[in-house]
């Protein structure tokens, strides 16, 4: 069968005309935006059904032709189609000309996990740990710096964390598309289990608040001598009194300036940006040449 | 005069009752959210009309009454009205049951300002200089950033840039409210005088671009000797050429992996407070104990 929006397709198109709707194919989702329509089409991790492009012209045309030929290459049908129903397709968001209909991405479950467990815990491992995390847009942009910055894995809370949906991939700038993000039921007994192999557990706090019975350090204190996890709350609420308990130590961005009450932190993705390369400059120092000493 | 939907308000307003839309002073702007309105409230930079609270039941309730006393002190009126008013006098954003109609804050002229002739530079310095940032999430997540890690001033280049809008102090938490934001007509020209006068001018790179006759460098080799001014472009297309010939030596924060084509830059909030936290921190490292040496 032929979409029926197909024929509505064209500049000649009468204004008002109204837009069919696209049927879709069941079980389905409309991922948009360049990057994660590229990143998807690029990796095996997705069914694709359809590519849906707007008609370009200008300096967005060599990006359709890449998009093309990237389908092509899948075996995925490509439909041109106009603004209006792109807008329909991805509920208004921002496609940037494109939309891609594939099957959802899966958390995939640590408990299912058979690799690490070869893994030495004498590598120089940086783990994710996100507790419920809901917001899609912070999700995304943790998991563009997650991987920018070398994470080894993302682990969520499954309970009250947002699912991998085609708006967390485009505020990842596809990075999801590439990343296998891990999800688990029991969030306290794999702190645990991992504190139990070795691993430092690291949480973070902002200066308003207090913890209690873990010690809470600047991050430019922080050593990194055995295999971390770091452990990230949602913007509103930070981490649970729980998971708090289960922390070796906080970590504390220092501020540059006296605080105002009521501005005293820094957006959640900034902050674990902030964190993570932190963290990872020790690595980094080691193989950088210092050009400029002193 | 009082608005006509007070008499709408409360919970017996039968479902489905048209919400009469609210008339707003003259020139003014309606702020949303709490730290916005809370922020507004504790400085004398706007002139405040009232206050829009929701009925809140619950924690929300101590938020109210806070946002009551601050209106109190002020002398400006404090209205309660229902969710859908709150929703229609801001958009429809997310207004976490408190908005404030306010005359809008503008850019400070750097061409206006005296103060900085007086400033030694043999401080410390740290300026951070946005150009053509246009995306008001992105301004205020900068503006957040950058008064919590201590940036001395924030210049924007007025053309192309997104004005002070609520939606950037939203997403500025509020730091919009507290901390003055520069602008200037002429970026190349305040650029190449703040050289002449010393200031290292210090762009950022990503690792898919190239940039000519600029030296580029890790940001974990920079040192800080004089004062800095930071240039950052917009998310889409980085600094233009000019600004970029303009600057001394261009910063690269160091990925930790190899990346795949297409997802090879951070986000620039987090981009930004990784380079001002990487800088800050040699100004930190001086005055904070360094209990876990080695």
């Amino acid at each position: 069968w032929l979409p029926s929006f197909v024929e509505l397709k064209g500049r000649s198109r009468p204004q008002g005309r109204r837009v069919l709707p696209i049927e879709r194919t069941r079980g389905s989702e409309i991922l948009f935006g360049v990057a994660p329509c590229s990143m998807a089409l690029s990796q095996a991790r997705r069914d694709l059904f359809r590519l849906f492009l707007k008609q370009s012209v200008g300096p967005q045309r060599l990006v359709s032709s890449e998009l093309v030929l990237q389908a092509a290459a899948r075996g995925v049908p490509v439909l041109h189609v106009g603004r209006r129903e792109l807008d329909e397709l991805c509920g208004g968001r921002v496609h940037q000309g494109v939309c891609l209909e594939a099957t959802p991405l899966r958390y995939k479950r640590m408990e299912e996990d058979e690799g690490s467990d070869g893994e030495s815990t004498n590598r120089q491992l940086l783990w994710l740990v996100l507790e419920q995390i809901q917001d899609p847009m912070n999700l995304g942009a943790l998991l563009r710096s997650a991987y920018f910055l070398g994470v080894d894995r993302v682990v969520t809370s499954r309970r009250n964390s947002c699912p991998l949906t085609p708006t967390v991939s485009k505020a990842s700038s596809g990075a999801m598309e590439v990343f296998d993000v891990y999800s688990t039921d029991d969030l306290r007994s794999f702190l645990k289990a991992k504190a139990a192999e070795g691993w430092e557990v690291v949480g973070t706090v902002s200066q308003s608040e207090t913890v209690e019975n873990v010690p809470v350090i600047s991050c430019l204190e922080f050593r990194w001598n055995k295999p971390i996890i770091l452990v990230i709350g949602s913007e509103g609420d930070g981490l649970s009194l729980e998971t708090q308990l289960l922390c070796h130590q906080m970590l504390l961005i220092p501020s540059g300036r006296t605080l105002h009450p009521g501005i005293e932190s820094l957006n959640v993705s900034v902050a674990t940006g902030i964190l993570l390369h932190s963290i990872c400059s020790q690595k980094l120092r080691k193989v950088l040449p210092l050009q400029q000493q002193g």
